[in-house]
C-alpha cells in the first residue's frame, strides 16, 4: 500500500493505493477495473475493519483498490459537501493514472460501508447530477463511476443514525445533505445494497428506501437483505472479526460472493 | 410420490407427497421437518415447475415435502378463503402423520412461488391470527408453521398482478383477501423472500412492501431482490429450465443456498 | 420410493426406484439421466445412509435414481459373481423403461460407496469387457454406463479391507474377483473418486491404485482425497450424520458439488 | 508490493513482499500467518501469473504473502541447491520482521507451482530432514513452515519433465535433486496437493507419487486430481487467463476453496 496525497481547493485529503501490477508474461497490460473504498466510522474516523481487509478482497478480484479518507467532522469542518468534493477530485485524478497504472476507467466502482456509504450514495444522487453537481464541482466530472456497492449504508440521516440531530448538524449544518434518497435522479448508477435487517445501530430502512427509490427511477439495483446480525460486519468473516469475539455471522458472509456475481452481471468483472 | 386426497367440508384437494424413509442404520428413527409447496400458475393452474423439482430440494436437504394443490379459478369457485381453508386442513392432517412418517411437527415450513406466494402470505396474515382464523375456519389449528418462503410472490393483487379486476374478482370477489400485508400481524412467522427486480411479471414492489410490512412489526424476516432475470424463475438452474430456452438466470440459483442458510438461522435445520 | 422386483437366473434382487415425473409444463417430456447406488454395508447389508439420501441428491439434480439391492453374502450365496450379474440385468432393464419413465439411456452413472464401489468398479473392470463379460453374462449388455462415482471403495480386498481373507472367501471363493484394479481395460468408463486419506477401513490406497491404473488406460477421471475424516461419510452432512454423533466433517462434504461439477464435465449434466 | 533483497553467501536475491497491516481498530495487532509463493516457470523465469494474483488471495484471506525469486538456471548457476538454501535464508529472515509486521511463525505455508513446486517439494523433503540440511546450510533454521501447498507440481524429474536430460543437467549436475519424492522423511509437512489429470506438461503422476510417499511415511496430505484443464492455470479464473483465451477451467478453479479449506482444517486459518 501506498498513500497518495491529493487536494480539494485548500483541502488535502489521503488515498490508500492497492495496486494491481500488469502480468508481464501477457503480450500487453490488461486495463483493470477500480474500487474506491469509503470505509465507515460514524464521521469520526475511518475504521481500517473496512479498509484494507476489503481492498485485498477487490485486488484478489482482479481489480486496484483506492481508500478514499474522505472528510470526516474534524477540524471544526463539516462532512459534506467536502466529502463528495474530494471524491470527485479523486475521480478525475484516475485520469492521470490510468495509463501509469493500467485502469479501465469505464469499470470504476464506489464501495461505501456505513457512512462511507452516505458518501457514495450522496454522490450516486447528487454529483452524478450535472445541474446539482455544478453548484458545488465547478470542474467536469472526467470520470464517471459506473455502480456502486452500499454495505450497512446510512442513506437518510432522519430514519435513527444519528441518534441527535446535533450530530446531523456537524455533520452537515445543510440538511440538503441529510437525505441522500432525496436527490436520487435518473443519472445514478447501478447498485448493489446489502445489511442485515437486524442491524441495532443503522436501521434497515435506510437501505429500503434507497433501493425503492432506485425502483422508482428504473436504475438498476440488488438488494441483500440478511436475517441476522448486526451493525460493521465488514466481510463478516474471521479476516475482519474482532479478537475479543464482537460481532461476525457466517451466514451474511455470503454478501461478497453476491456482489462478485453481481460486478460480473454489470459487466464490471468478466463473466467467466 | 403418492397422491393423497383430503377435503375441507365438501371440497376435495390433492397433496403430492415426498416422504422421506426413516434410515435403519439409527438406533432409533428421527423426526424431519416437512415443507407445504404451493406452486405457482396465475390461479389457473399449478406449474410442475415449482412443485416436485422443489420437493426434491427439501427433501435432499433433509425434510419431508408435500405439495398443496390449493384452490384454483374453476368450477365457478373463487380461491379465496378455500385455499386458507385447505392449508389448515392440511396442517391438522399433518399432526395424524406426525408418528407414522417421522414429522418435526415444531418444523413445518410453507413455500410458496408466485400465486402460490399469495396463498402463503395470506395465511400467514390472517390464519395464523387467532381472530380471523375463526371467521373461516372454525377448527382448531393444531399444528402452526414455524416459518415461510415467499419466492416472486404476489403479495397485493393491486400492484400490477392481475393486470385487470376482473381476474382479481374471480381469485376472489370478497376484497379482502386482496392484499395479503394489510392483514398482517405480530402472529406472522418469520419469511425468507426472494425475488428479482426485473421481475416483469409480479412488481417486485410486492416483496417489497411485506418486508417493510414485517419490519414494522418486529417479525423476523430476510429478503433477496437480485439483480437480473424475470418471473418464475423456480430453481434458476438446468431442472427447471423450459427445454426451448425461456428464462434462466445463473446469478439468481444461489436463492436457495441462501434459503437452506436461513433455515438454518431459524433452526429448521441444523447449523452442521 | 417404489420397490420393484428383478431377478437374474433363480435369482431375485430388489430395486427402491426413485423416478422424477416429467414436467407437465413442458411441451414434451425430457429425457433424464440416472444414477444406480449401491450403498455400502461390508457385503453384511446395505446402508440406508448411502441409499435414499444419495438418491435424493440426485433425484435433486435431475437424475432419475434406483438404489441396487446387489447380493450379499447371505443363503449361503457369495457376492461374486452376482452381484455383476444382477447390475446387467438392471441396466438391460433400464431399456425396457425408458420410454415410459423418460430415460436418456446415454447418460447412466454407476454410484458405488465402500463395499458397494467395488461392485461398481468391478462392473467398470470386468463387465464392460465383452470377452470377460460374456463368461458370467450371456445376454448382451443393451444398455452401458457412461461414468462412475466411487466413494471410499473397495477396489483391492488384498489391501487392509476385509481384514482376514476367510471374509473375502466368503464374499468371493473365486479370487478372480478380489482385485478390480487387476481386470480393467480400455472398456472402462470415465470415473469420479472420492476418499479420505485418513480412512481407518479401507485404506486410500485402494482408491490411489485404481486411479493409476486409469492414468495407465488412459481412462479420464477425477480423484479428490480429502485430508480429514473417516470411513462411511456418506454425504458428509447433517443429512446422513448418526443422531448419536459419530463420524460427520464439514470439509469433505464438498465432494458432492465437485462430483456435480464432474458430472457436468461429462455431459451427463447440462454445463448451466 | 514492496521488492526486498536478500542473500546467500555471495547470490543476491529477491522477495515481493505483500505485508498486511495491523488494522488499528483492534486492542492490539493480531500476529497473522504467511505464505512464501514459488511461482513455476521451468526454472527458466517466474511467471507473473502464479505470483502477484496468488499473494493477492493470501492478503484476501488474512495471510501476510511473498513471492520468493529463488535461482533460476541463468548466469551458468544451477537451480540446486541453491534455491533450497533461498528459501531456508527466507525463512530464518522471517525471524527479524516477525515483531515489526506481526507475522505468526508457527503459522508458515511453502506455496509451489510447476518447477516452483518443485523447490518447495524438495526443501520438504531434504531441508526439513536435519542430517540432510546441515550437508547444505550450516545455520539453524529457525523458522520452520508449517504446511505446503503444490499446483501442478514437478516432483521427479524423471517422470516426463524436462523432456531431455539436458535441462535436468543445467537444473541440477547432481541427480540427487532430481526426485523429490527420494528424500521424503517423517520431517516432512502435511502437503496439499492439486493438479489436473490430463496436464500435458507436467504428467500427473508426479503428484500421485508425492502422495504415496506421504501416505507411507504417514504424513498428512490432502489431494485433488480434476479430470480437465492443462497445465499452468494458476488460479484457473479470468484473473489469470491469458487475455488471447488460452488454458482456462471453471471447474479446476475451486482448488482455492478446497485449499482454504485445508488451512483451516491444519489450523493455519480459524474454522470460522
Amino acid at each position: 500500500m501506498q498513500k497518495q496525497e491529493l487536494s480539494y481547493e485548500d483541502s488535502k485529503f489521503t488515498l490508500d493505493t492497492y495496486w494491481l501490477d500488469p502480468i508481464s508474461d501477457f503480450d500487453e497490460p490488461v486495463d483493470q477495473p477500480l474500487a474506491i473504498i469509503c470505509p465507515g466510522g460514524a464521521f469520526k474516523f475511518q475504521s481500517d475493519r473496512e479498509a484494507q481487509p476489503i481492498a485485498m478482497k477487490f485486488n484478489a478480484a482482479g481489480m486496484h483498490a483506492l481508500v478514499l479518507h474522505y472528510q470526516l467532522i474534524e477540524d471544526g469542518k463539516a462532512v459534506y459537501p467536502l466529502a463528495l468534493q474530494e471524491m470527485a477530485t479523486t475521480l478525475n485524478w484516475l485520469k492521470t493514472q490510468s495509463e501509469s497504472h493500467h485502469i479501465d476507467l469505464n469499470k470504476v466502482v464506489l464501495v461505501g460501508f456505513s457512512a462511507g456509504g452516505h458518501v457514495v450514495a450522496s454522490f450516486n444522487s447528487i454529483m452524478l447530477n450535472p445541474d446539482e453537481r455544478k453548484k458545488i464541482f465547478t470542474d467536469d466530472l472526467e470520470v464517471e463511476p459506473s455502480a456502486n456497492i452500499l454495505g450497512y449504508s446510512v442513506i437518510d440521516m432522519t430514519l435513527g443514525w444519528p441518534k441527535d440531530e446535533e450530530w446531523s448538524m456537524k455533520i452537515s449544518p445543510d440538511i440538503y445533505y441529510w437525505q441522500a434518497q432525496e436527490h436520487l435522479t435518473k443519472h445514478g448508477k447501478p447498485t448493489f445494497i446489502w445489511q442485515t435487517v437486524t442491524d441495532d445501530t443503522v436501521p434497515v430502512m435506510n437501505s429500503i428506501i434507497y433501493a425503492q427509490k432506485m425502483d422508482l427511477l428504473e436504475i438498476p439495483y440488488e438488494m441483500h437483505l440478511f436475517g441476522s446480525g448486526g451493525h460493521g460486519l465488514s466481510l463478516s468473516t474471521y479476516v475482519t472479526k474482532h479478537p475479543d469475539g464482537g460481532d461476525y455471522n457466517v451466514y451474511d458472509a455470503k454478501w461478497w460472493e453476491l456482489c462478485v456475481n453481481w460486478m460480473k452481471l454489470q459487466e464490471i468483472l468478466p463473466k467467466f
